[in-house]
């Protein structure tokens, strides 16, 4: 008889600290069955909040400064549908960064949008760097029929574009500005920290508390920052992509922690920025290990501190192996691993001890390891720029040959293919297959990195089709 | 400031008896934080299951017969859409009854649906009957181009339609049968109860566990039970309308529920079933008040009694007083109070107190009230067949003028209307609005019921407009 309850509270005993999801570390009470209710009377509605709720989400929006907040049950993925959906016409065009989260990616589907990529540049680490204002401003200029711009800042790595200038010159030309800032709502507290979006001129910003904030997993809020935006379609989009009995126990968990950083927010963060820099001194000298930092990401305009980043590129090991040994070794649990690098997730409930025993295992594990000469990035490049056959729309439902993903050069790709985590597309349906890919994706598979979105679960066969119809429905920047 | 968990707990602390959702009663022990991770090694991927959640889904399908089974955290609702959106092409033709929960209609606008509406009877007592074999035999006669059949059984009022005829009749025409079962996940255990869809023949059922059954709220599971879905649609949807952070506490509440159920179920349903016959025989001989039974829904294939439905039509009260009364002065919290009657909700894990205190309630109330002839029943009548003048699609993003909902007869409405709970549509973008409704609508505001749907969050206006330039697209039935 499976458990899950059991197997949760038994690893919740053992002595893994979590470098990982969710920003609260376990270290919170809560004892929720009691509060666990339904649209009572006194208690509001969150689809049509005109008491408590409102009241609330009020108090948020007061706290980071925002014309509107809504709290979200269905994570930042519903905020992202909807700001999508309701910033544009259906049959639209949005310009998006290609680093989006799959969630924006579902929304082009759902809503036939034309999208036109930005594509960020890829970093001498194997990273995707920052969108910049350039980019948007030259792909503005070129295609006046864009109604909206959706970027990512900061990424799952912690890069983060100009939102102050790339705002300025989307408001020129008279668009609405998206930011997916779900790894950043403990952005725009303290200088330590980058800034939030919400304050540099973004129009709506969506937001997951549950991610570096102490909240329960599923929680986001949804801002909306400018009179741009229609609030009663961001409404109306939240009523159809988010349940009609949301849980008072994660609404409550986003009050919580609106009121955990208005009392002590400024002091946690620093007290978070000062574990932060101890741990960047102390790891500085690794011999083939390294843990990046703001240098590494030359196009970046600010990189997230909270995320660290460990690169493997110089040793004899790749970061699943890292990530095995943090693990196994150290019962260390990295958030992410990524081909070359691993992600600790912290916090601002992280613990001082937790920086100590990461620090002091990578040291012992840097001990161990040999210094290779510097091997080829892979996983950067398979965030290359690609060609639209086919929209997306069109493209997903149909029907094709699936055949291993060793045999698809040439072909057009009726799946998404996305690493997870983080969930970013590397191939979206309807683009073509080109001719260094798929050898590319065999590779991963090999590095013990898990490819999704395909209708194979295991990833090695990929739906595909030869129909080369149509001409490019967008253009690249 | 306000502090929701606190509030909660006062709540919780009060000696308020739940007489609604969800269905563990605030009966369970959860002590979540330590529970609350993300999706580490060891602890699977809800979108890609193939560890621990593939087999607590297993595990689940197993108990109640299914062929797969999905944990939904994101509500019934992300299984309706995914559902409908899994079963029909983009743009294609859905029979629906018209009773449906709101989810339903944003799939119909999402996918660009053309409806084919089903209208329940409407019984003496101003409530919606079920939907007949035959109503279904005729409209699939009639189009041949429908998909799929979406149903409600049981309705929020606990009617039940002969699925078994249905799924016969629904396969013989060769077409997808898709049953919400929301507030049924109680059924199918012991024959003192309905049986589930999951028997009967429906390709896909989505189940509420936290309605009836002893889990959190949001959380929700969704069967395939035969060989004519496809199973990656389904998947591919719910990937779309769920959370990529899904919660483990959520869906480890699933589980626990799942083993309950497993363990007890049967006992627990027996004991429910027993109070609910005590109940029932306790309150037969009211003076005025009235319990209704199975008798009172003659187009019903079943009742199910764990709804109780308290009508006031007989007296000189409205159901919004009695809601009122049952409240304040016996601290008894209903489910939903429509014109004519309340719900109480009742559940597995309800206890004896709970049904003494309300049979004593409705006891002492009765004994205040006074006999008046019939009243004109309205709440039934405002679900009358309606004309879609132009289609949802189109319609609810249209600008039209905003208007007194006194003002707007003859007019198309641009907006949804329905009543909160159950947050069924009486009139849909596109519909026009015929003569008799503007006036019902007001009265229903008058009689302390919430309109919702509308921009206006008051309910006091309504978006319309004159266009009348569109063929109906649907047929009557």
């Amino acid at each position: 008889m499976i458990d899950l309850k059991k197997q949760l509270l038994e690893y919740s005993r053992s002595e893994y600290y979590p470098f990982h999801m969710p920003g609260h570390k376990r270290n919170m009470d809560w004892d929720i069955a009691h509060m666990d209710i339904t649209e009572i009377d006194g208690f509001d509605n969150l689809h049509h909040a005109n008491g408590i709720l409102r009241d609330c989400q009020k108090q948020y929006a007061g706290l980071v400064g925002a014309k509107e907040t809504y709290f979200l049950v269905n994570g930042s993925t519903c905020g992202i549908l909807a700001a999508i959906s309701a910033c544009t016409d259906f049959g639209g065009k949005l310009l998006m960064a290609r680093n989006a989260h799959k969630s924006a990616y579902h929304a082009l589907y759902l809503r036939h949008l034309h999208p036109v990529y930005l594509y960020p540049g890829v970093t001498l680490f194997d990273l995707q760097g920052a969108i910049t204002p350039e980019q948007v401003e030259t792909a503005l200029a070129k295609e006046s029929d864009i109604q909206a711009v959706f970027l990512t800042s900061p990424t799952y790595d912690g890069v983060v574009s100009d939102i102050g200038r790339i705002a300025q010159i989307v408001h020129a030309a008279g668009k609405i500005l998206i930011v997916d800032e779900a790894h950043g709502a403990h952005f725009g507290f303290i200088n330590e920290f980058p800034d939030s979006a919400i304050h540099l001129g973004a129009d709506v910003v969506i937001q997951s508390v549950h991610k570096t904030l102490p909240a329960l997993t599923q929680t986001a809020v949804l801002h909306i920052c400018s009179d741009r935006v229609k609030k009663e379609l961001i409404e109306r989009f939240l009523g159809i992509y988010e349940t009609s009995s949301p849980s008072y126990v994660l609404m409550s968990s986003v009050n919580q922690c609106e009121q955990i950083m208005r009392r002590s927010g400024r002091e946690l963060l620093m007290q978070l920025y000062q574990n932060l820099q101890w741990f960047y001194e102390q790891t500085k000298d690794l011999q083939v290990l390294r843990v990046l930092t703001k240098e590494d990401f030359s196009d970046a305009y600010a990189k997230d501190p909270s995320k660290i980043l460990i690169q493997t590129a110089k040793t004899d090991i790749n970061a699943a192996t890292l990530d095995h040994l943090l693990r196994t070794q150290f019962s260390l649990e990295m958030e992410m691993c990524s081909g070359e690098y691993v992600t600790a997730l912290t916090s601002v409930y992280d613990t001082k001890e937790g920086f100590e025993r990461l620090s002091n295992a990578l040291r012992m594990i840097d001990c161990t390891l040999h210094e290779v000469s510097k091997k080829q990035p892979f996983v950067g490049e398979l965030y290359a720029e690609r060609k639209q056959i086919i929209p997306i729309c069109e493209a997903w439902p149909m029907d094709g040959e699936t055949i291993p993903i060793s045999e698809c050069a040439g072909k057009v790709s009726l799946d998404f293919v996305y690493l997870y985590p983080p969930g970013i597309p590397l191939l979206v349906p309807g683009e073509e297959i080109d001719g260094s890919l798929p050898e590319k994706l065999v590779q991963c598979r090999k590095n013990g990195l898990e490819l999704q979105g395909m209708k194979d679960p295991a990833g090695e066969y990929l739906a595909v089709t030869d129909k080369v119809c149509k001409a490019p429905d967008h253009q690249l920047y």
